[in-house]
């Protein structure tokens, strides 16, 4: 402990699920906490999909970090971008040149998207991570059907009303269901010269089947699912190739590979832990996965420093149960939300000089969503496993979101929103900004009408 | 007309609220409608002010304007910017190199912000006209006290707590009563080194009051309720010179020049017309005002042209009513929406081959609001006028904003953000994204804390 101070001093990095989770729990601790978040907001991440299908507006899933924590007087919120950890001075470093000491700290700097050693992809096919990305997708989307509306060639107009989105996860199921809705249910009606329900939507999974982490049954009936909305489904189905007016897929054999025209692209396939994971591994000796997550100790700890925890999507973690193999924790929230709670625990411990504890995960079951009264639950209960899809998934989905959105006003905001849409089958957040980049160059030249 | 085409072609370029109300007027008429419009919502520009002070979401206060017609069959909405203007042709040219021909042509582009001549200003002093603007001023804002709180430095601290609205015309009162809330109201007790309550907001306006417009009993009213709310008026007060840190103010006489050294310095001083304005102008030998609006005939066509209407924003009109001398129409929304329908019952008028008839603005008085329960309020009544200030004067024109939204989602959601926003003091949207960009290299290094 530092000697000019009275209290440890605890930095916690980032403020997705994990991190909050472990500052509130360290809300009554007699310690300083800094929370360093590179945003100034706590991002609800399960519903940003809808913020990029114009479903939702970001403040109705963002809540201000220093808002979220007025109350907590122990803890001191700073906007900043940690780039690496000085282990042994046990001090975080910031972008600015600032260091930031620290007594404990806990890294739940969360992922970010990966295509997989091909980086040029990102600017024709951009991921879900941020309220950034969310805003370029909508506008993606939206101005794809403005540009065909626009344009005389027919194979042209082909490439802005096709839809790719890569990848058959939760957020790739979300997506190309939602955008189905939107071309189908949504905008008909409103165009002049298309017609927006002809839209392709497709969805390339590189793997037998989408929602891989759900029992098979329920990927069956999401993919059932998907294709009643009018998503094409491809799975087992490698993009290999992704440029400004398409993608190459290579499809299971005997198929020869072929290329799709699309100038709207959707990355849901790879995610990457933050690039602080391999710096803080290497800087300690841990080891990192494939993923760049830093593998480590039963008590979420790293080797030799028990003072540091790693969180969340950072960590390579397992569940640890007495008598049994410790299996790996899943990459959901409720699991990065319970590592937070267990790194905060840990501490107490260790400030009390008691011995921490081996992380446990407990699964209450996994859900998906895939557009308008469709999803698919897999329950944990003691009874077994529970399971159930379409309207009543849906609704089961929609309440256990709301519920579990920060702040009481969101919620409201955020219910309202889906009622109106629900009825009226409208979108409420249908305004793009920043336009001209988008536009400018991307028109072809045509006759005057 | 032209040959090819069963019904004459009209043009509407921009969807504010002349442009919006001109097409709606034209709904029923047997004509052929392209509205252009450079983005793809109209936008409730009164209400702009609360995007950028994170008490209204953009989508709250935005209207797709594609959505908004989806009923009128004889409209088609195209995304784009009109260049130029060829009116012996008739047609107008958009960036992306189309033309539109067009057999009458209504022309409500609008206005933008003008630095007098100092468009480097724009760099350091945003104008608010457009959702991009908002986002920029409401990052500018509250990322200030982010940096503040990061400050060791006092008076760079200073800097970074000081906000100066440079104009005192209606858009400027309401930002400096918002941003003298936010730091009184909203953000204290969120801070743990700075006290947001401490930070300066000065308005500054080169004329001797505020809100011009206005009676000068409402100007003396608003001002004393701005200076309850915690802002420093300084009328009578030019800007000469505006940079990264700070401007300089020339104050009447004998007091010496001065600089204020402020980070976050928002520009509500100038208004210019479109470029498309002064094009139009030299193209049918029309007069340009200072500000670049077109001076349009009585009826608000331009000379030469009886098949070019200018309205709103573009347009210097007068009003006409028998036996007095015609007076300007004020560039207020109630003006731009009377010249919208008034242009199309002209248009309507040249289709039976009646004679066209002076434009009449009916003026129904005048609002500002300056903060949470203060406003200003001029009735013109048929028995004179009718003055209110404060409590009253603000609910009045909450409710005749709320009115006067478009669209029946949007009034209840922005209803429900302001109530809650009401009884709790706090401000929805402060989300702020793109943050890099601002908070890279304005931190001053400081030592470790």
């Amino acid at each position: 402990m530092n000697a000019n101070m009275e209290r440890p001093r605890v930095v916690i990095v980032g403020c997705g699920f994990g991190g909050l989770e472990a500052a509130r729990a360290l809300a009554k601790a007699p310690v300083d906490i800094t929370l360093v978040e590179r945003t100034n907001h706590h991002l609800f991440q399960p519903l940003l999909y809808q913020v990029a299908t114009a479903g939702l507006s970001a403040p109705a899933i963002a809540a201000p970090v220093r808002h979220l924590f007025r109350a907590q007087a122990n803890l001191t919120t700073l906007l900043g971008e940690v780039t690496s950890i000085d282990a042994d001075a046990r001090r975080v470093l910031l972008r600015d040149g600032d260091a930031l000491p620290y007594d404990h700290l806990i890294v739940a700097a969360g992922a970010t998207h990966s295509y997989f050693g091909r980086d040029e992809w990102a600017a024709h096919a951009p991921g879900l991570k941020t309220l950034d990305d969310a805003f370029e997708i909508r506008r993606r989307v939206l101005l794809a059907f403005e540009m065909a509306e626009k344009e005389p060639d027919e194979a042209k107009r082909r490439g802005w009303l096709t839809f790719v989105v890569i990848g058959g996860g939760p957020t790739g199921v979300e997506m190309a269901g939602t955008m189905a809705e939107i071309a189908r249910t949504t905008l008909p009606g409103e165009f002049r010269r298309i017609d927006p329900s002809s839209a392709a939507i497709l969805l390339v999974e590189g793997s037998p089947r989408v929602l891989g982490a759900m029992p098979e049954s329920l990927s069956a009936s999401a993919r059932l699912q998907l294709e009643r909305l009018g998503v094409e489904v491809r799975v087992s189905s490698r993009v290999t190739a992704i440029d400004a007016n398409g993608l190459e897929v290579s499809p299971p054999e005997p198929a020869a590979p072929y290329r799709i025209e699309a100038r709207c692209i959707v990355w849901a396939a790879g995610v990457a832990a933050s690039p602080l994971g391999r710096q803080l591994a290497s800087a300690v000796g841990a080891e990192a996965d494939r993923a760049g997550r830093v593998v480590v100790l039963p008590d979420l700890s790293v080797p030799g420093h028990p003072e540091i925890s790693v969180i969340g999507d950072l960590a390579s973690a397992k569940s640890h149960v007495e008598g049994r193999e410790p299996v790996p924790v899943p990459g959901v929230s409720p699991g990065a939300k319970q590592m937070g709670r267990a790194a905060a625990g840990n501490l107490l411990r260790r400030l009390r000089g008691e011995a921490t504890q081996a992380f446990r995960y407990r699964d209450y079951g996994n859900l998906a969503t895939i557009g308008r009264n469709s999803a698919v639950v897999d329950l944990t209960t003691p009874v077994g496993p529970v399971r159930f899809s379409g309207h009543l998934a849906w609704l089961f989905w929609l309440f256990a979101h709301i519920w579990f959105l920060i702040g009481f006003r969101n919620r409201i905001v955020v219910l309202i929103d889906w009622a109106s849409a629900y009825w009226s089958s409208q979108r409420y957040a249908r305004v793009v900004t920043d336009i001209e980049r988008v536009v400018a160059n991307q028109s072809s030249k045509k006759p005057p009408l």
